[in-house]
């Protein structure tokens, strides 16, 4: 019996676009093969980190582009944890509960405060979010728009309120947006940065659920002064990221693959939506959860509060997988992340069906 | 007119194998297009690990590949780092001086303590190494074949008194080896990591001076426990290195290619060596060296116990860069790391008559 993973956001093999990729890598190696093979600088190789900066609307010395993002993020904190060590304190950076786990990881491995703040279906807590942030800090990390693992969207108004409050309170907010272009029917709406006038908002992006993590290219939009901090820093740490991934995706994008491909993406990841929340209506009926709107995840409250650690076991031995809230947050035992991205469509159902027996099997051993 | 670069140890354009690495990056993509552009793990691209594993006769999960050796080198420094401190002291690292320039860095970003050992013409002094070794490291980092910055390779002799203090005293050595097969004669002595017996040897390699630094691939062999805890370093921090430079690398050399392009890299910068010789006996004949016997530096002491940083700003006033020796040791300000591997080989003479004026001018400045 094979597993059926719900573990990893990752893109199923189907949705990679092998032809477009292999075209582009073959183009590069014709039109830039010295650049290509050569040392490239911890910011990036310079046309994609052209062309990154004109589609956000900044100078090209703004964007700083990494072996994927979670490698920008590994050093943004670096340099801020380093700044808060410099005078004398601690580091200290607000994250939503649930958020992403691998960059909690990074924050508790630097010794930097994590401060946790609420989300619900409609994203962030703004208020709680405010006066965390009336309280100082480095960093404010948030994923706004189908948010891993809660798969929820900030409000447009809610948007509207975290670029206030950051202006405000001056603390730098990060938007990370790996899955922001990936809407099942109306787009997101539009980013904090886009919007952040005078407020200090960073961005982060991927083309890892866009395009192909393999190809491990990442891209941070800082303000100046952070974002020469950080390049140095990978320069130092890694002199500079793959220039034959980064050379290979940005021929891709100005081959004109870029946008049919994410459109490609937002209907196979739309299909694999509608199955799972069939299955779950069918399998799962007392689990709640937002139903997300685009993006990778689904966040379930599994059944009659069950802790899902301990679902874990019993759902790996009726061959399927998830990942337990609790390496999302503190509060947060009793939710499921289900990654619907990467499970062949036609196995999603039977995916679902196995962790309702796994349920079942933990609720006879609770 | 156009700047003659000694100051960067990268191989010149001619010296990337283009033709071969397209071809190796064409077959792996009708190959294994699912696993090179899915994430891969923290121990690097399996069929890669794997033949490396081979190549030094070890298990696969001792091999790490990284984002280029520097990486690695920056991962492990971590994990070092954080063992003292949980052991509630401080790490301590012996390095040769003069050193490559990078992990000193690192290693003081990292506020490891830095125990320089001096080198001479024949490598590292092994009884001030094992001396250093007898007050306790957590690691001995070497570069004992055509060192970076010196040019120098420790002697057949002197490589089994480092394996002996490495066991009498079970301090791990590194040994970084990136231009160990770029001999322009004989090869050189075997690796201490071939000849290492029960001694803690370690070996860290790369593809950059060999195939090509765009494609960002180098690699670690380390003991078992340490290998573990380096490559979940790595999936912590950036889930995977670039999986395309993994794969097109490990392509290139299972398909013969390797061989061949390291024996057209000996020679071509055997050639630019005979160039750089010549042209300083003929314009700096006060300067003093050791001749490489492989790689891709030369360590000059400039005439006159000139100050080497004194000649920097001079040196680009007449078209020429180096790299002065105060960046590799403290000792080291009479001394200037000349690469002659990547300039164009009809430049290499210019370029050191350059570097003769700019002494001239930097002694009638002092």
């Amino acid at each position: 019996m094979e597993t059926i993973a719900f573990a990893r956001g990752v893109p199923a093999p189907e949705m990679l676009p092998v032809d477009e990729l292999q075209a582009a890598s073959a183009r590069v190696f014709e039109r830039d093969p010295v650049r290509l093979l050569s040392y490239g600088t911890g910011g990036g190789y310079d046309p994609l980190r052209r062309s990154l900066a004109e589609r956000h609307g900044v100078e090209p010395e703004r964007v700083v582009v990494t072996t994927g993002s979670l490698q920008g993020f590994s050093l943004l904190a670096q340099v801020l944890a380093r700044r808060a060590t410099l005078e004398g304190r601690r580091a200290r950076v607000i994250v939503e509960e649930p958020t992403y786990d691998r960059p909690l990881l990074l924050l508790e491995r630097l010794g930097i405060e994590v401060v946790p703040v609420p989300l619900d279906g409609e994203g962030v807590d703004v208020e709680a979010l405010d006066r965390a942030m009336a309280r100082g800090a480095d960093l404010a990390y948030l994923i706004p728009t189908y948010q891993n693992p809660a798969g929820a969207t900030l409000t447009a108004s809610r948007r509207r309120a975290v670029v206030a409050s950051a202006e405000r309170h001056g603390v730098l907010v990060l938007e990370d947006d790996p899955y922001g272009l990936l809407h099942f029917e109306e787009p997101a709406p539009p980013t904090l940065f886009s919007q952040r006038g005078e407020a200090p908002v960073a961005f982060s992006g991927s083309f890892s659920k866009t395009v192909a993590p393999g190809l491990r290219v990442g891209w941070f939009v800082l303000p100046e002064e952070l974002a020469f901090d950080v390049a140095t820093l990978a320069n130092d740490t890694y002199i500079s990221a793959s220039v034959l991934g980064q050379a290979t995706v940005h021929e891709f994008v100005e081959s004109g693959a870029f946008e049919p491909n994410v459109e490609r993406a937002r209907g196979m990841l739309a299909e694999r939506r509608t199955h799972i929340l069939d299955a779950l209506e069918r399998h799962l009926p007392e689990a709640t959860f937002t139903a997300p709107a685009g993006g990778y995840f689904i966040w379930i409250r599994l059944p009659d509060g069950l802790d899902a650690a301990s679902v874990v076991a019993p759902a790996a031995a009726e061959g399927v997988t998830f990942i337990p809230g609790i390496s999302f947050g503190a509060d947060c035992g009793a939710y499921a992340r289900l990654a619907f991205s990467s499970p062949p469509v036609d196995q999603i159902d039977a995916g679902v069906q196995r962790l309702a027996a796994a349920c079942t099997a933990a609720l006879a051993l609770a």
